[in-house]
């Protein structure tokens, strides 16, 4: 058994504000993103493997909210988060605030396995980065039209959800392989109209991202603050590996009783020791997907 | 009932390493910090004001490695990361790799009470400490000749067992108040000879520090990444609330177990909802000190 499953942020209105052809370009890129995760595991690839190229796939889309097209800075910049972890190791990689770099959920793994530390902030990842010959690239790349108008729209104190299915949307992908390893991968801008320096729960070990073999692998996406408050990630582990719930009922304790006791909303993807998958969320949507060795295979939003 | 605990960093031979005359200063040092975050509880205060209150002198001496006499980052910079949670609230805030902060743990105490994030870093968290009102310092207050030997030892490849008694050791408290609220709190400099941009465990919510009303309050000091991959503060608290150990069982199998079988050291003090005490630590030693209204009062290294 293996299986894979993704998100692309969870906030208001995903499916009532989005016009048919643009629900369809959402279902397509999730699509491209499961399939290219589950083509590795199909493969006999890792489920670390599977999750950071899933990941990658949504980075370079600029739908969704990480990579190009992440959500800007009060200051109208974008500043990155991602990281990712291997559950057979319980090693771990993230960067946060980084402006320069394409793909920061390849800079996660590359701090994970080349450097002593597991998180790395602003210039210094970005001097990591280029040690390690990234090619970095101007944060004007990032940017995207839409972003621009979500952020205008925030700093004059009005909603975005007609403009934007996700101005919360994160990206994450979680994975169980062949071989009974887990994973788990984050990557996104952020929250739009955030302050600069600020992080979020992504690249937070324990909060937005966790994996440990044996139990589950996790990654969230909503208010960020929240998540981090609760460590909802490791929270999610911790209820399986000590409550003995299933994976299932320790997703939605976190969504619908704690997070909701604290007044946050967001969605929890995750996979358990066996492959099974839950897929939950306490906003009105999440765009999600899930893929099994099974035949399973659905897109949703 | 009303308890606090303090350490100032856990590695090696502490004790061995340091001469009569170096170890009086240390216990002097943790009693004035200790007696500071007590007197608080004494008179009424919150366990936040108490953990803030000792943290904060364990920021001006440069005996320890938060605030002035912070290690250096491999350029020879100080960089310093703190965190603060209020466990009646789950609030918390936390910065990171901030430069120019004389007191951290009051710039995290401000991000959890004035701004809308949780975690703020590097010149986006002084920014926000300038909007404050903060008075920024230049980055050599927090240099000392001792960390700079410290720096040059290590990048000459030797150990600094004999000249720093503890070159992980970050500062932190815990606390509970007559309330019942517990709070937890600390600062560091991180580890010595990080590179810039480092962010270790404690600023992380649920690695370093975390609190929980009814479960219990935890700082953590050591080997950063170890506790990150762990989420240890957490683990200690999800281990109380879920397998209704005791706290100090929490504790110890966090450090001696899980902690050991990753090939990581350090130490932990915790409180729980009742005001018991643990302290404990996996390195040869701890500067740790502790005293609630029972009449106990301990310093130890």
């Amino acid at each position: 058994m293996y299986a894979i499953a993704i998100h692309g942020g969870a906030g208001g209105l995903p499916a009532r504000g989005l016009s048919a052809a643009r629900q369809q370009q959402y279902r397509e890129a999730l699509a491209a993103a499961l399939d290219e995760g589950y083509g590795v595991l199909e493969h006999g690839g890792s489920s670390l493997e599977a999750v950071i190229a899933a990941v990658r796939v949504l980075e370079d889309d600029p739908l969704f909210n990480s990579g190009r097209g992440a959500a800007l800075t009060s200051e109208g910049g974008a500043e990155l988060d991602a990281a990712v972890m291997d559950g057979s190791t319980l090693r771990a990689g993230a960067v946060a605030a980084v402006r320069h770099v394409r793909h920061p959920i390849e800079l996660a793994r590359r701090v994970m396995e080349k450097s002593r530390h597991v998180l790395l902030v602003g210039a210094g990842a970005e001097e990591f980065a280029l040690e390690e010959g990234f090619e970095l690239v101007p944060n004007v790349y990032f940017r995207t039209a839409e972003r621009q108008a979500e952020l205008d729209l925030l700093r004059g104190g009005r909603s975005v959800s007609e403009l934007m299915p996700s101005s919360q949307g994160t990206v994450g992908a979680v994975a169980r392989d062949a071989g009974g390893n887990l994973a788990a991968a984050t990557s996104t801008g952020g929250m739009a109209n955030k302050r600069p320096g600020r992080v979020g729960d992504s690249p937070i070990i324990g909060a937005g991202t966790y994996a440990r073999n044996g139990v589950c692998a996790v990654s969230a996406t909503g208010h960020g603050e929240y998540f981090m408050r609760l460590v909802a990630a490791h929270h999610v582990c911790a209820s399986v590996e000590y409550r003995g719930v299933s994976l299932a009922e320790a997703v939605r304790e976190t969504l619908h009783e704690r997070l909701r006791a604290l007044g946050g909303a967001g969605g929890i993807i995750a996979v358990d020791a066996d492959g099974r998958i839950s897929l939950d969320f306490s906003t009105e949507g999440m765009f999600r997907g899930a893929r099994d060795s099974s035949g399973m295979r659905q897109i949703a939003i």
